[in-house]
């Protein structure tokens, strides 16, 4: 199974076209990666994938970049590469590609300004439109090599869980240990370690701490939210809560109700059910409970090349959910100035209903 | 000395008005941590500063962010606060902050198209400009805070070289290298390890190789270049070349060129001489001695908040150098298929001349 290959190339062709875009204008980003293979450093000087709906794909990128761009996929799946020196005007290549045939264009959804602006002012008579609509149409739907590249991500992320004992200790800080879970992402396997969530006691009430010089207490919930990326591209993202002793009482009562939303959540992913409805069947049990207002953010968010990607599952969200699609169930239940809890697994939805990607157990761990 | 004031906030006011600019949007970056002290995460979810040139600056965030927010500096340099929740539009608040009263708006240079596009739709009457050009002109001069935070990561990437002989070994691949290399940039007191360029023999001759699982080998050149962002977000980055035991003579004979080239543009900074005559200082000499074409990029760039910023030290930037100007001075000589050299310090402009902020030896090391 090749991750990398024309197919991507073709298939966004034919949807540009279908969405009116006369070309895709795409940078260094996860939208470049997905099409070309291409892992580009984001920099002031232009890198540029230019595909336009009726012509060949050419990646312009800074003379330095070239290595790096031919030992990438790029080539092979059919992307010609063209090159400029420091001091030169890239913007003419694309006017030179393009001439005044593209009427609209799609930016990639996370083009810097600076290239945006400069775009406008190098191809005046084309209208700007998001090259995300159609992007993210295909990126929606992981073939089964892409599936099986954010299993491999999602056993390498429990793994590290699996060693949470080795480094979370009373006495410890937050970031010391963050510092070892960090280590122990890239042993396990990732190229990059993205982000390392450690919330103890209080802070686990915030839903985006990151790491502090609290000292972690026995008997105080850790909230361990982790994820990194692999030498492929695709992530992983994964949430476990940690208690060194026993925690209190009326914390193991609501960490009971979000046990039970969250594989509530995940048994009602199969192909039809809406991506809202998945939120629901979070958020329904744990409001009956009591605690809808503590249950502050969505249930989730596609994963892939990018941590936070489509479909987001969420209320409002009525896109029917298919196979290949990928996405986190991490609801929350945050008792502000107390403590926390989320836990979250990556999910694929199959043929005919849901694949965990984190398979380890989502209890309460004491270590 | 602090870092973080309201003084920024205010030369911005008057820059964007001096520049013609209604107001300046900026998104999660470095300008945006320059201005604020608050080091957003860039994400799907809108945070946004909206600093009108005539009022008072208004940070909006995702309502999840908000306890970060408050934990930065933001507020205690004079930014309220403003938050949103997931489903709400956030675009409106800019509308309401805004009206119509702004003609012409600045953008952050490195926004999203995705919220370049959808500010385009929210304030259809205004010109969209970049702020870079507002901003760069005060990041560009340092403080003495500022100075003395790009010191202290100085000191912090020149003690992970000293390091070297105990990761350096022929018979470990450049990516086991990297990895200890990445450990000590950590262990120094970087927050975050932004690079890790191992290159050994022929890889040491492309300039931006990163690593591989090439083998080092006894008396083959290995450039490593290496660099993190510190707890306070200024950066390091720094260039030495290693070699475990003799290199060839071919290679010492140019090394010897390089070092000679890469003090004298050193020794050429100081207030009033160009950036091009800089970068020409380095150039000429190399040039002298048969190297030219093998000088294959810029003498450097400007360091700060991000990595890579103005000044640019390379032909055609007139600009003259000022006290505070802080930039890499870093040569290479690049011999394809063989090995290659380069030799980097970040350098501050001073009243009278300039200050290594790296200030181990640059000489070739033998381990």
């Amino acid at each position: 199974m090749e991750l990398y290959t024309s197919d991507r190339l073709a298939a966004a062709r034919r949807a540009a076209a279908e969405a009116g875009l006369d070309a895709l204008l795409i940078g260094p980003s996860a939208d470049l990666r997905y099409l070309t293979g291409y892992d580009a450093h984001a920099l002031e000087r232009l890198t540029l994938l230019v595909l336009p709906a009726d012509g060949d794909a050419t990646l312009i990128v800074p003379r330095l970049e070239r290595p790096a761009a031919e030992a990438s996929p790029a080539e092979s799946v059919g992307v010609r590469l063209v090159d400029h020196e420091d001091g030169t005007d890239p913007y003419g290549i694309v006017q030179d590609l393009l001439g005044d045939r593209a009427k609209t264009v799609g930016l990639g959804d996370r083009m810097w300004a600076e290239q945006v602006l400069a775009l406008r002012d190098a191809l005046p008579d084309a209208a700007q439109a998001l090259a995300g609509a159609v992007l993210r149409g295909l990126r929606l739907r992981k073939t089964p090599a892409e599936v099986e590249a954010l299993r491999r991500a999602g056993r390498a992320i429990d793994a590290v869980h699996e060693r949470m004992g080795e480094w979370l200790r009373p006495g410890r800080t937050e970031a010391e240990v963050a510092a070892d879970i960090a280590a122990g992402i890239r042993e396990a396997g990732h190229a990059t370690v993205e982000f390392t969530i450690v919330a103890a006691g209080p802070n686990g009430a915030s839903p985006h701490h990151g790491v502090s010089d609290r000292v972690i207490v026995a008997g105080e919930p850790v909230v361990v939210d982790i994820g990194g990326a692999m030498p492929d591209g695709y992530c992983s993202d994964s949430t476990r809560v940690y208690c060194v002793g026993e925690p209190p009482a009326e914390f193991a009562a609501y960490y009971a109700v979000l046990h039970e939303a969250q594989r509530a959540a995940v048994a009602a992913v199969r192909p039809g059910v809406t991506a809202e409805s998945v939120d629901a069947a979070a958020r329904d049990l744990i409001a009956g409970a009591g605690f809808g207002p503590q249950f502050l953010h969505r249930t989730g968010h596609g994963i892939g090349l990018d941590g936070h990607e489509d479909p987001y599952i969420v209320a409002g969200n009525a896109t029917a959910l298919e196979p290949g699609m990928a996405f986190s169930i991490e609801p929350g239940i945050y008792l502000a100035g107390r403590h926390g809890a989320r836990i979250e697994d990556i999910v694929v939805c199959t043929d005919d209903g849901v694949e965990r990607l984190n398979t380890i157990d989502t209890e309460l761990v004491i270590l």
